[in-house]
């Protein structure tokens, strides 16, 4: 049996904070009140001066996804344990077919690849195309797998688009089942028809990669995907929004009363377009993802967003891709492999940025972070939650803690890191993965396949 | 040489208000001053208590279309005949080739339909399809034929719907033509997937219309289009907004500085979606049209849209099937033929339900009905003005003139008229074409080919 | 040692449902798991069938109100009997000082009525004036008597009303004190102004309630109070929210990143306008309350707010004025007294038109009547949750109990209720205040005098 | 007679152009036609390559106004004569009785001061105070003296401002007029706590000037008055609109149908809020107006909100005050003379940000410089328009001329230029004023004296 003492730490949850200790055994938290003893042979973590709350959940990241004629240099060992290594404790991936291959085949492969995972995680499976075979899939994968929400790709064209003929086949089965589309919102005609006009104009850089995706090509798409969601009757949940247009679309369409998530990443809240007009053809490279980077303007939009409810939830899409990886398009935008890092630098990047710049609550850091995610995707109080009865995924968080954050020292398998430079104050001084300490004041103790996967119930009570 | 000299009338355009007598020569207007004199042999009209307007400018009429399988009843001739009994002047009709025609082909096939009209007219000509030979074919209209603009349909999948990619071929073209793309703006993916959905319910009545075809299927559309032209720099036209869905979409756009158009057909603005409910199925399906008729606040946001400039032009979309072409659709809503009359009762409407109830003053009503029509499509101030040089069409407007509109008196050829039994105050006592009296207080002398076709050229000053 | 033990319930709270038993001992919840025991002498509640959640928490009541010349005729201890009897553990009264009396006077006038109170109670403290010595007791009152809130009245002019130059005085103050200033949002100089018109006009009945009063009086006071609390960087609480024109204040702030927190009344969200038409007046003016009631429009507006995170909280403006009191205004209706009953129904209204009628899950429906105006003002989670360590202020809910609403039957004193005759599903079976079954199905047991007064801290982590 | 022909130009209005000579006599426009004979003895201007417009009107000018204990350093000759150098043929300046002082005195004194203009000149008059006399005067200015329009200030507390009490006394009595409310929208009470804060901080520069004028102060007032407004059921017209915030107030109003005009300086329109953190004491003072410059990213909102329609009309606020004159506020920025000069320069900075960098059509600059204010003001088509029977005030516009505006050439009587160093290409050519030639390709012949007064009358055809 293992066990494990928090001492002397405020608990930050995401509806208040208090003084109390943290007593954890064999992976869940029994116990959280002040003063409480270490029985014998327990660990014991001495909190003094730090914030103990909810482990991070990253709901959206892509460990060795094969993508784009590759496979992410990140698996979910070294992925998950970079995770830890930043206060996250839970991930929730994607698992996506190829068009024509069946989805419980996909969630199989995934599974196997994910089994050397150090922290819990779970998984979103994506709908790429539509027979009766995609209909019955969804069915089980809800009933005897664990799964509570759907993927959808609105760009991609040629690989796994969803056409709006897809979404409203998809959309009333998750309906009917409880679970929760998720979308990807870009107008996938649109990028293709721009990334074709920019390459017959000679760029062929990463500023084409920008410039073929501009904030329109997402706003469109969100507000559709979210008319379609409001005609069909079905919730829907926006991943990644980087820009003012999609957020607008959001905000409307909760003012109408319909209900809609929003995810916006670590990276769009602070790195701007410019970084795709860097000289260097790796280091700009290295930045393309989809959506892209942004003017300034659209981050104090996100940030807004964000404190005032119209965007629940924060993540990474953390999908990592080497230097040699990215030359796949040194003559071609187009074909430079999307994708950044993220997983281990979230927590610290929202925290330094808001909390520390006045933008967030240390309550809405936790609900940014973890709690809400954990809620949408129905895995709360069992994540997201410094209570008893929880899983002890915990963070104690030094808010003292200074760290630079480089290539050099981070723990994310790839070569290259967005926030390299960035000096952030405050970060995880322990982290504790189903009650035991995984990561302690910069050593970091992650156990390969310590993981578990987490069953997410449909019907969550949102 | 004809000459007419209408006098003691209160000259109203979209600007202003005075007092004179304006005097035409050889279907032009060659003065307007107070006190002039009649020339020998002038025919005279006495304007004394009435407004002397520009003629109206009907941008959206359908005549003798062929449509789902049948032909519309009204025809060139009797369509302009009862528009110049209502006080319109001009049409703006619209060539649709078959997706495969050549587009000259259409329009040429559509002029030798249209020399029969009694008043003046032009053609919108359709872009349903894409090749090169569409690409050419919009080029030589432009040039050689008068066009300056091109209409997209997002709706009728399976038939004239034009996607994304079409969209996306045809506005940059139309942009270097000048010309102007006008789109009426439907999802026709999700039309479809409603229409097939209530049908398995066995929803087959006029009430599966309206349902098939919710305010959002429209806004999102508009919202797309608005993107999609915002994102190309090409200037767009909505025709027949008919729910407060598009028309934020569009106010959202022009406050974001983007140059776009918006139409409203004066049968939006009093009708409501109750009239599908008729226990009569004739009755609820002759009001099928789209987009359908709409719950009762939309009417007042589309008359606050007029007034605050949101909109800027009133039609009717004019395009009449009989009793027996709508029972086609009899076992199933989907297949009654799409449209309404309007042409001659669009002026009264607006003028009664607008002016006289204080929505609108009398130079708004002159810029809706006419000037603004006339500027977009860049026949001003040929049409829409009353002003020296003009072409005379006039309406001499009775503020007092009360009617009772009905099938039983309209001049349209169509066994129903969806505003029957409606009381207006308010109509032409003399309507002027080419500076002859086609109607005088209620005697129509509409000649059969006295209409001409007006050259629009592109590169509108707007 | 009272003991209680409720078993075989579903717990809903603000943010999930689960099925456990909830024992409690000496007014606190000590244990909340599945399968616990009764101890001996313990009382056990069986709530099969039933939702066990937070009691509700009334953030606006004005009990034994001394306004308009008269005083409210419900008192403490009435007053919160009816809670009891609704469902509601917990009010929050107005301390309200006339012009030129100090705060610290009129709050131990108040606390001294609130002895009688069977359930507990907090006060905030109206700033209805300003000179150094309401900057003191401000003071005072947050250091030393519990009190986090200070209401500011924007209408009642010549009374009550706090003017742009006493906002810019208070608000400051209360933010270096940590507490939250909150507002009555009408421009008291419109209303004015609107009352001599209309009486002048000879309009002196009901009717003459809302028209002097209308959305835009509403809208233009909280967008201005709105943008002054943005100036001076202070978090704002707007009572009472009616109208659209409020509600998209409150958002347009949240989306610029402001934090304004909106509550509305459950009155406002299912009774309109018309009851000012009765020909009764005694039947009309007992529905006078500011802000009045709306055109029906405004009522969905308001619930797509409170599911969409604009609007936090409901409560009553709990303010009774029976007949004979009402008639002060018989020949003018600005002198009608202001008020209606509410703090009994609240909680089954809210239920009724919002869960059964598919407009807000369960869990909303506990952050929306409790949770929510516990964290608002700071004793979450003492109050407005259940879980360990928590007061043991609990409803036990039958969903499937039907009542009729009516003042035969109702528990407040007020010869009138504004819901009469309206048909709710679902209902307190048990209210538990402090530990002690007070309601049980139909059967009010409260206590006179055993409510406690609740310090509220300030400082609140939201 | 005086006799003028205008060659070879095109004629651009604000809905067309078109090529056409334009004959004048006596100071009105008597023919447009192309190919006029000159008469014997008629000056002849050649248009060649140059467009005829109609004479710029300035809606908002303040000539030799008393105001913060000085009187602006141009009078009505100098500020005429520097208007037609920059293409502008009318002013509408202001009348600005003290409080307590009859308008009427105030209007003849300022008649007075006024007859030595060389361009024709109007007067909006202020309403500073309320009392019967105040509604007898405006009674009389409307009926006997040409006067439409009313301004109130909200701002300056303690001197000229007029509060929700006097505005509802004033916007009534001038609906019933016919007379238009001009308002300048900034909250007083929040000024006057702003700058009492700031001076209390030792904030005593200019910079203190735009931190005690936020946005928001001028967004909550723009959005009260116009709540105020629409109760009392008044079109009304704000003044220099500098933010987005009360641009968006008066689009949401607007889009709900009520009848709201804005204007905007064509200052704020490119300069920003660095100018008052300008080293130099005396540049910094030098730009001290309100209200103040603002973010850059307002600019953009403005912009848009031109070729959007949200705003109709471009003014200048041109209020003189040298050097010597500022001084006064050197130890309290809120002690110095608010105003600048433009009068010359708008017209060609409006061309040159708006025309040339493709903000504006050309059609769109004559609307916004002079079509637009005509009509709201109801001197069109006698200004404003060039056609036969208008006022010959006339620009003729070389596209190509290039201009470095600076103090050293401009023609204002001010001893600094807010737009000193701007390049500009556009310009006038010349300025033709009733008729005469004004200003000729930078030789100015303005005639002290030759300027009229122009009667407004009420009841605008808008
Ligand atoms: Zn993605
Ligand atoms: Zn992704
Ligand atoms: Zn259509
Ligand atoms: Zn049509
Ligand atoms: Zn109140
Ligand atoms: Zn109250
Ligand atoms: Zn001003
Ligand atoms: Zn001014």
């Amino acid at each position: 049996m293992t066990s494990l003492l928090i001492r002397n730490g405020t608990i930050v949850t995401d509806a208040m904070e208090f003084n109390a200790d943290v007593y954890c055994e064999d992976g869940r938290i029994v116990a959280v009140e002040k003063g409480l003893d270490a029985p014998v042979g327990c660990e014991v973590v001495d909190a003094q001066g730090c914030y103990v709350m909810p482990g991070g959940v990253d709901p959206h990241t892509h460990m060795q996804l094969p993508f784009m004629g590759t496979v992410a240099s990140e698996d979910f060992y070294t992925g998950t344990a970079a995770a830890l290594a930043g206060g996250t404790t839970m991930i929730i991936d994607f698992v996506i077919p190829n068009p024509g291959e069946r989805l419980l085949d996909a969630y199989q492969k995934w599974r196997g690849w994910a089994e050397k995972a150090c922290a819990d995680y779970s998984f979103h499976v994506a709908v790429t195309w539509w027979d009766d075979s995609v209909r019955e899939d969804m069915g089980t994968l809800v009933r005897e797998h664990g799964v509570n929400s759907f993927k959808h790709f609105m760009a991609y064209k040629g690989a796994i688009m969803a056409d709006d003929g897809v979404l409203t086949q998809s959309f009333p089965r998750a309906l009917e089942l409880g679970a929760l589309p998720t979308v990807h919102a870009e107008n996938g005609e649109l990028v293709d028809y721009l990334q074709k006009l920019l390459l017959s104009k000679g760029i062929t850089g990463p500023e084409g990669h920008p410039q073929s995706r501009p904030p329109k090509v997402e706003g469109e798409a969100a507000n559709r995907v979210i008319q379609i969601a409001g005609i069909l009757g079905v919730p829907v949940y926006l991943v990644h929004n980087s820009a003012s247009d999609s957020v607008d679309a959001i905000e409307r369409a909760k003012r109408a009363g319909q209900r809609v998530f929003g995810e916006c990443l670590a990276q769009h809240l602070v790195i701007d377009a410019s970084v795709y007009y860097d000289k260097d053809w790796n280091r700009a490279a290295a930045y393309v993802m989809s959506p892209p980077f942004r003017a300034k303007e659209h981050q104090e939009s996100l940030w807004k967003a964000l404190s005032g409810g119209v965007l629940q939830t924060t993540a990474t899409d953390h999908c990592c891709f080497c230097d040699d990886q990215k030359e796949a398009g040194r003559d071609n935008f187009a074909r430079i492999p999307n994708g950044t890092s993220g997983v281990e630098d979230r927590m610290a990047v929202l925290w330094h940025h808001g909390v520390n710049m006045g933008r967030l609550t240390r309550t809405e850091f936790v609900a940014l972070t973890s709690t809400n995610a954990a809620r949408i995707f129905n895995v709360y109080p069992r994540k997201g939650a410094v209570q008893v009865g929880a899983d002890a995924d915990i963070v104690v968080w030094d808010p003292k803690a200074v760290r630079r954050i480089s290539v050099e020292t981070h723990h994310q398998n790839i070569d290259f890191n967005v926030f390299e430079g960035m000096e952030v104050t405050g970060g995880p001084a322990y982290t504790v993965s189903r009650g035991k300490v995984a990561f302690e004041r910069g050593e970091l103790r992650a156990e390969r396949g310590a993981g578990r996967y987490i069953d997410r119930p449909p019907r969550a009570p949102y």
